[in-house]
């Protein structure tokens, strides 16, 4: 076991390391002032060299060879199926690729802050085609050292074992049913006027509202904190987990739902488990598991009708009484359905179109069936065809408006679809084996709830691959008719 | 150059490694939750660990011994200078011994927080004498490296040049005059009753009231920020300096002057010169240095009776009118004199005496002179010399009230009244440049004065040894009779 041994102190040193740059990460969108900026990058960057050094270093590619020689109990074994993965990541890419596509990716996005605002597509199209040019390369090499598809071994990062076969078959599915879903949804709901509720909403008693909603959460306040950013995350260290959201004075639905969807995240990092913190195993499993909690908090809990029953004194007392706080009114509020240009703000039942059209291009694209020049009217085309929007010469809020691909984060997008449709399956098993579950969540009792994603998903980190974990956790594979009926239930037929 | 070139790489990296260090740090006392706490610390030693490797490798004694013989400029042999003191603070200590003092530290500061609280003399003497051991052999070690004396080889770690005798020379005088200063000023303030403010006063108004007088001092809120914790300091990087107070709702006067103090730290570090930042001839020369910026903000400029009328609108319009907020009042307010127990509530003519007090007790313990049980007895006698105060029994208040010792930080004390004596010495200095001074400060223009402290102290960072900086600025050496006119000034005749 002494090779074995002496990976876990590696990675128990880089688990420090990332420590340190995980909170300077955090005070860098929370707190920083703009001066420091320059002084910040350069740290994290110094740091960031020496971490990627520490895992890709020949010491350790010999530790590893040696170590899957030595006896190892299941646990172990898992952990080193993860610190495997970690190096082989790592190590697949040379260092040269790597600093290209920093630089690249930074300057992308930069630009792109202000382009997106100028609706400078030209500009920012030079700027990411070398993004895409080298996201190429590195899709190229991933793939030599996987045996996967270019665009496969890239997901492969974000969804370990998720391949775009499956995703295929996944979205072939949504594309069946959803379009028509949306359209039927939108008929009904005209005849179901809303309440708007009346600003203005002090940021103080909006925090104040977002931090009860995260108790009855079961976040831990000794071990996190709520703050504010200009797009919200969930950051930190699993011992102390940094959330952020924004307020609208105008509003305070946003962020009362932006904290819920982000204290999903910060249950599943304050829960993993404690004994092998610092271990590659002792981490979230994926992207899209990552998004199944955060998604199963807001969609599946935060705006059923039994939460903001729950909730509704609450706003009322923290807001004063309005016509639009009642339980009813507030659950056809968080339940509207809108096609819109923009996939951060889209209702769930919409949002899978916004992740598919994404997927599309981005798969093309990193295949090298299309190029950048082809986007925008595959954009327009899609938009068209699944949301009846049209965006043409709106880059803005058309296919600049997301920050993912101008850093070269291909194969991101499918994990928040993925996550919504794990979320449904959860919510789906946990219903049947506890018989009151409305009613628990109703009386703002979420522990036996929570009890089940400790179990099932929380401390299993990542111990078991993700096919496994489904498996284990619901007695079956991924299986998106949850998701459909969880959204026919909610949508259609107006139960939860 | 190559050497030379090789150890301004290796500073340039530490420094980054130091800015992720400084940040946590801060982090840690205004924002961790309590959790965080093990973690941190954690990942706080893996870094400070390998930053001390980085210092004392091998190849950097190789390099220094090399560059030394290389073509320098002045400012590159300034550098070379510092980087050495660095190197061979690093290197003086075997990595056991650090390690043994940082644990012994940890272990006497954390139980001294509870036995303080509780008077228990007895348990931490137990803690400390560990502590005192290990200081003593930290001493002989860098005295025979430094030739040196035992604690002038520690005061130099803080006071770099500065030795005993000079101190002994400094404090001899004070010693001649202050106590009947201090019995005469008490004589002549009962004939002088002063207006008591009126609380509460809230922790919002105080802290607008205190980023208010940051502006005025010329604080750079683009690279800086003000927070709270439980202990104010001045902390962050240079481009990004995080100041900190607390706020006591009965009493708006310690943060508001506390703010002050730690602006005066703030400035300093904002004006390093640019040019240099990463190379440790850019930084602070001295603690004796940074504390004369600090108490020249506030003692020469704060407590001021021009700042005090410039502010005392601003006050009013703060909390709303008050007879207590005239400004002869808020002088009188500001300037009172009374012998207490605690070192950090004194006013500035009681404070000399608490340093003097400190600085033979823990000069005689580290030269082996006496041993930690003799202290309690020598403090009861020196405190009923210098002021007439009976701390019999009375540890918490007495030798148990400061952190320094704790954690083996003998050699400090001296810095805060050798700042007290420089920062006399700067405001003499530029009274002698600027005739209409005092017009400027109620005015509230501080542009001359920073422009001094700019040219003179600031901007000159490590360049000059601190004789050589205390010539350059001023004409002549450290002389105490600026600090006595000060005060004499202040308290005897109310001028100023």
């Amino acid at each position: 076991m002494d090779n074995y041994k002496k990976l876990t102190e590696r990675f128990q040193q880089l688990h420090h390391y990332g420590h340190l740059l995980s909170i300077a990460g955090w005070d860098q969108a929370t707190m920083m002032p703009a001066k420091g900026n320059d002084a910040r990058a350069n740290a994290m960057a110094e740091l960031g060299g020496l971490c990627h050094r520490l895992a890709t270093a020949e010491e350790v590619g010999d530790w590893l060879a040696a170590a899957e020689q030595e006896t190892l109990d299941n646990e172990q074994q898992a952990n080193l199926r993860e610190i495997k993965r970690d190096i082989e990541n790592a190590r697949a890419l040379p260092e040269s690729l790597v600093l290209a596509k920093t630089k690249a990716g930074s300057k992308c996005e930069h630009a792109w802050r202000t382009q997106r605002q100028e609706n400078d597509w030209a500009g920012f199209a030079d700027n990411l085609k070398e993004v895409v040019k080298l996201s190429r390369e590195e899709a190229q090499l991933r793939a030599e050292k996987t045996g996967l598809s270019p665009y496969d071994a890239l997901m492969d990062l974000y969804e370990p074992g998720m391949r775009s076969a499956e995703v295929d078959r996944l979205f072939d599915d949504l594309r069946s049913w959803l379009p028509d879903l949306i359209q039927t949804v939108q008929d009904a709901q005209k005849s179901r006027p809303v309440v708007e509720p009346q600003g203005p909403f002090s940021v103080e008693q909006q925090k104040q509202l977002g931090k009860h909603a995260m108790e009855l959460m079961g976040f831990d306040f000794e071990a996190g904190r709520l703050d504010v950013s200009s797009h919200p995350f969930c950051g930190g260290v699993p011992e102390d987990v940094r959330l952020t959201t924004r307020y609208n004075t105008d509003s305070f639905a946003e962020s009362l739902m932006g904290v819920i969807h982000e204290t999903g995240h910060a249950r599943y990092e304050q829960n993993l488990p404690k004994a092998w913190l610092g271990q590659p195993v002792s981490e979230a499993r994926s992207m899209g598991i990552h998004e199944s909690q955060s998604l199963f908090f807001e969609m599946q809990i935060g705006r059923s009708r039994s939460l903001l029953k729950h909730l509704a004194p609450q706003i009322a007392l923290t807001f004063g009484e309005q016509d639009a706080f009642t339980p009813d009114n507030l659950y056809q509020y968080y339940t509207r359905v809108e096609p819109g240009f923009i996939r951060v703000d889209a209702d769930e039942v919409t949002y899978p179109a916004h992740v598919m059209l994404r997927y599309e291009i981005e798969k093309a694209l990193v295949e090298g069936e299309i190029e950048v020049d082809d986007i925008p009217d595959l954009w327009q085309q899609k938009m068209q065809s699944y949301l009846g929007i049209d965006t043409a010469g709106n880059f803005k809020d058309g296919c600049m408006q997301d920050i993912h691909w101008t850093d070269g984060s291909f194969g991101y997008f499918p994990s928040y679809t993925l996550g919504a449709m794990y979320a449904a399956q959860w919510f789906h098993c946990i219903q049947q084996q506890i018989s009151d579950m409305e009613a628990q969540i109703e009386a703002g009792d979420l522990s036996q709830i929570s009890q089940w994603l400790s179990d099932s998903i929380w401390q299993k980190a990542s111990f078991l691959t993700t096919p496994e974990l489904v498996q284990a956790a619901s007695g079956e594979a991924l299986n998106p008719q949850y998701f459909r009926q969880h959204l026919e239930n909610r949508y259609l037929h107006q139960v939860r």
